[in-house]
């Protein structure tokens, strides 16, 4: 996993508190507190999965001594019924832990999943596909991760890490190239400016500010083909609005550097995993 | 909302903290600190709203001063491009908490949108649509809200506040009877105990042991007709296990209390609303 | 411990903080750091002994090396002077933990003492002896566990998992069947519904409502034997207001399911406990 | 109040997290969001009140609108059935509120009436009563201020604030005076040293060493009062140790300055005092 | 204010929190809680003010409604004894919170007056002068501020928000080439990438793998101007190792476009600011 | 270290999270999880190493297994270019905490170093020389444990754990006497009490009122050798105001018992400490 799990402990300590709360009173009335067991996860549909040490940390927060094994390496793509990882350690720990451990497993690889096919459906063209801020509240940083896994690129992480100036902005300001010099005054000189435009005449200014990266916001193939042309390579292309599995191929073919889609992280169906428990 | 918003508001501020981090380096170098503005906030699909208030209380964390008017009740279905709430404030506060109210709003309309769908379904008969733990980690009480906005009912909260036998614990019990006897001597004499079947003889042997709950797993829809025959009113009926918009009907018509359905929360589309900004 | 140690971590990490706050100056000052200590905990009169983890957990915290040893198992009733636990560890960490693992230890045990008189008094009859809502703020989990440790057994554990309506509850819904009605409406199937009633004619309509408990608010005996009689296994009957140690007896042989007393939470004296350290 | 409400609003807010969860079921379902409410807090012992302030902040949180008239002043001794405070607000913020604010008021008034009881026992003499750190753990500020309330005095607040060296810091330092020299090298000029002896040899050590307390651990009383004599005021003397109210004008007698009770904070009964509703 | 005040509350409160603990003993004996003060806020030495608003929210928290009123907007440069702000307010609030808000002032103010003389000694030349990592550990917030509010700017905030490739990372993925496409393969399209070099070939590969900024680690003047010639405005030049107020002027001279410098935020001596209190 | 390093992991931790947020972009994405480096911590300076422990501290969060070896022992006086300490571990860990692991140690080294300074420059006088609350918010504890390193003493930790009387106390009071008085009816009797007196009058005043320690107000060297000589050992003495390296020795001669300055932690200059990394 390319996210440190200590970033990550406390939402995994969260989703926890929340599900056990003041404890399991089902495990804890009828399993006795040393009784162990052995879990099998399994991919129930075929899809990419993504989040296993997280599933991992779960059982670890419960019982540290649980032993963890990924039956299949992180991304990878399973088949059907096909097992992917084993986990021993306390009944206890593993019968209160399933569900979370699910979860988390089932949003990841779902994410993980939808992402693979837009970068399938984009594949034969160099356009990247990104995912934007539409993610689950208090996950951003998981959700991004599982779109990496998917073999999708990340977008700015927040507010606070890039400057995306769009149409509200520049009417605030006076114009893209007020806008953009606002901004280039303000920020360290290690973040970029994207500008969002619509028309050929704010391109040119776009490029005239010398943003880094000009966002497409709903713009047709051909818009965009003619946007590509007259940018040039002079900074980075973006397409953004509307663009779904059926048509990621179309708009990559236009030549823009890379495509953005919401629905990676907030369309994606959880990937069916289930976790069958036999006593040891 | 039935919710107390202070139950929630360490959610919401985690989700601005995980969008905001430092500071919105755009709104923050463009747009000057008094500068004000309204936003529309519009359905673009329709469906059922949820959230209003989530979304009003993102902007007072940012703008305490910020007035926020609901143009629809919440659990109102809207329609087709339908304004649902106007809010006025400063514009710094209405762009930096844009994207995390509609995070919220669309999820949680998505959910009381698909609640309603299944609701609609089984109307005509008894039976209660409920959900499960199969929750986003970290909103489950925003999720087991938005159900009920949806007109459905919730399962137990977590571990914590009901008991639920499955078969590892039965299994490790040495019964039912035994299961249910260890989990009555614990638990507070508030709280309800369920079992889940799978055969007729597991129901008499629920009911022998005054189960106040018993969970038809993945019962065919002759086998959930018998059980409720012969359970007879004598403990609640819920119906689990791959029950789908499509087939819920049918389920309520076997004479079931109560339907469940994980893909009330982890499979709804996120309704699609949007929010336009205009500086005022 | 039929708790979780996770779950109440923070509760002793909060009371070392306040004892310790930047550190205890007379240990840090005046023993080494690598001075290691054995002590002794002794309980100085009879009674129920509860919190051993907790103790343990709090010398742990302070020194992660440290053995501690339970020379009597939790629950245990010990007679005068009877050492009831070890611990060896770094001299500066039984120093410092003493005090702390000692406030716990005594009010637990002390918890633990009267309600296994209370149970003593009431044993013969099949009525349980119940906790309230009476209890320390910040301690509720442990002092319930404690309760369950002296042989009682525990109400609802607050507010959120168990319905109990009141008289102003009633006023305000006009009458117990809408107040029944509308909560029922409201929460999980899972949770059951407790009325307090004063009258017969208030037991009647409970009854026809189908509660799930009936509490008898500061009824006399007579009131609870003809109740009983009433409700007729219908419903539990739980015994409420004023009921000592000396009428317990009286009180549970007429009948009902349920004493609750506050007294065995908040007017437990503490078990004269100690500790004695030798330097190894 | 000589405490500030801040310093202890994390306390009331975790007591209420623990009593209300996810919120109170029985008000939520029952009462509107919108009735309004007054409740009237009765003493129904007598006692001195000390906690009015909590309990205000305790239905602030819930309600900030509501409004809380302090009846009698804090400290005040009420006689039997005396109302003591009322407050208007919302009827669930009070109904949710009322356990909460009452455990609190109940807890600190006793321990308020208690000490007063120690200190009308050795009025006369020029002897103050202090606690000692036998109080709940995470209430320790709260309890401390209850015996302020009461006419007693505080001894340290925790390890950290002032030296109390026992037996074992002496018997790894090789003696009183190099246990104090040890303690004055390292702490701030402006904190204490007590010194806790048991002989007048120990006594006579102490003095040498420039101890400012000297504590009289479990003497009796010819012995205080030898000890009294020989420290001559060059130091404050303190009597600890089993010191019952039944004694304590005896030990106040001897001379000693101040006398310590763990009784105070940690064997105080709750005062009786409860909260009736009234709908407005 | 540039920064939002919500995004550094905690940092405020950890620093009050630090200095007050269970309150100031000192006040809260002496001071009757409604007696008011007012404060007079002098600069005592000539300098650039930062910190106004960390100052007001100081007294705020203490007392929500003190007023606090700048004499001087944020940034002004001040002679020596002029008064920049004034508040009035509770007294125990004025005494308990003014150490902490001159100890913000004091190193902010220190901070923007040495950032404003490398400023002024770089007058003249394009050049931008930045700051570095070498922060008060839980301060970076603030002091990137104070260098803003000193005319300087900010470099990358963290580990998180910016590529910084070094010696390293260069050995470790084989040459600047590959670790620069390790990274752009990694990170989000909207960062940059600035690469530390020490020879003129490290340069010519930073400059073919595209490096966005060229950091020029401790090289002479000469080696500087050659660097600027031949990257020739393809990508920023940063200079850093070593400058000081002295030789800023020379190094700004070479042409470098930005100069970092970690002495603004680790030796900026505090700005001498104190407070004097009238009673009101 | 005399500081427990559980009281400051939280310090330590903060300041990680603000440097590494989501993650370190850099090492994450060029070097491999596996990796492991030794790092060579230099003193690039002479003066006295403090804060050893939390750079080894930093490192075992970031990477539990890493090792660290001491080559100096904390409060050593190290020469130009003397190594300190070695870390082994894995690269990332290192590369992404040497920063914050160097910023607490510069930070902490400098302030023992200046202190020893004036400790030297007051050496042959039994004055000791103490800090201020003169620190920066959040490492108070840290700075005054890097003073004591250094030779040097501590004033009292905050305004909680001993009364400092300055002029605004004693004019709402109505004079020294009454200020004494108030505060001694309201304290521990464990704390002292210090006055802060600018008068030959004030300081016969605080005597009488039996202050513990009297604190002379940037008064000139005649004035303090007189206030010494008045006060006669009954009381401790403590110089303050604008002391300097320069005149300590001078002020140390007059026989104060202590000499405060703030200048120890608000005024010391970072030592130059750097680390260099070699892969293993």
């Amino acid at each position: 996993m390319d996210i440190d799990i200590r970033a990550i402990r406390k939402i995994i300590k969260t989703a926890l508190k929340e599900d056990i709360g003041n404890g399991d009173v089902t495990a804890n009335s009828i399993i006795p507190a040393d009784t162990t067991a052995r879990g099998i996860i399994t991919a129930k549909s075929q899809g990419i999965i993504a989040g296993l040490d997280i599933a991992m940390e779960v059982f670890r927060i419960l019982d540290p001594n649980s032993v963890f094994v990924k039956l299949v390496p992180e991304g990878h793509a399973v088949y059907e019924r096909q097992d992917i990882a084993k986990v021993e350690g306390l009944a206890r720990a593993l019968l209160s832990g399933e569900r979370t451990a699910l979860n988390f497993l089932q949003r990841l690889s779902g994410i993980a999943t939808l992402t693979a096919k837009y970068v399938q459906a984009a594949s034969g063209y160099k356009t990247k596909i990104i995912d934007t801020r539409k993610t689950t509240p208090g996950l951003r940083l998981l959700e991004k991760y599982a779109v990496r896994v998917g073999g999708g690129h990340n977008h700015r992480f927040g507010l606070y890490d890039a400057v995306l100036i769009k149409d509200n902005h520049i009417s605030v300001a006076g114009g893209i190239t007020q806008a953009v010099a606002r901004a280039r005054a303000f920020i360290p000189h290690t973040m970029k400016i994207e500008v969002e435009v619509e028309t050929i005449e704010q391109i040119q200014e776009a490029m005239e500010s010398r943003a880094d990266i000009i966002m497409l916001d709903n713009m047709d193939l051909e818009g965009m083909a003619e946007a590509v042309k007259l940018i040039n390579g002079k900074a980075l292309v973006e397409a953004s609005g509307g663009i779904k599995l059926e048509n990621v191929a179309l708009v990559a073919a236009t030549g823009v550097d890379l495509i953005s889609a919401g629905a990676l992280t907030n369309s994606a169906m959880p990937l069916d995993i289930s976790m069958s428990l036999t006593l040891i």
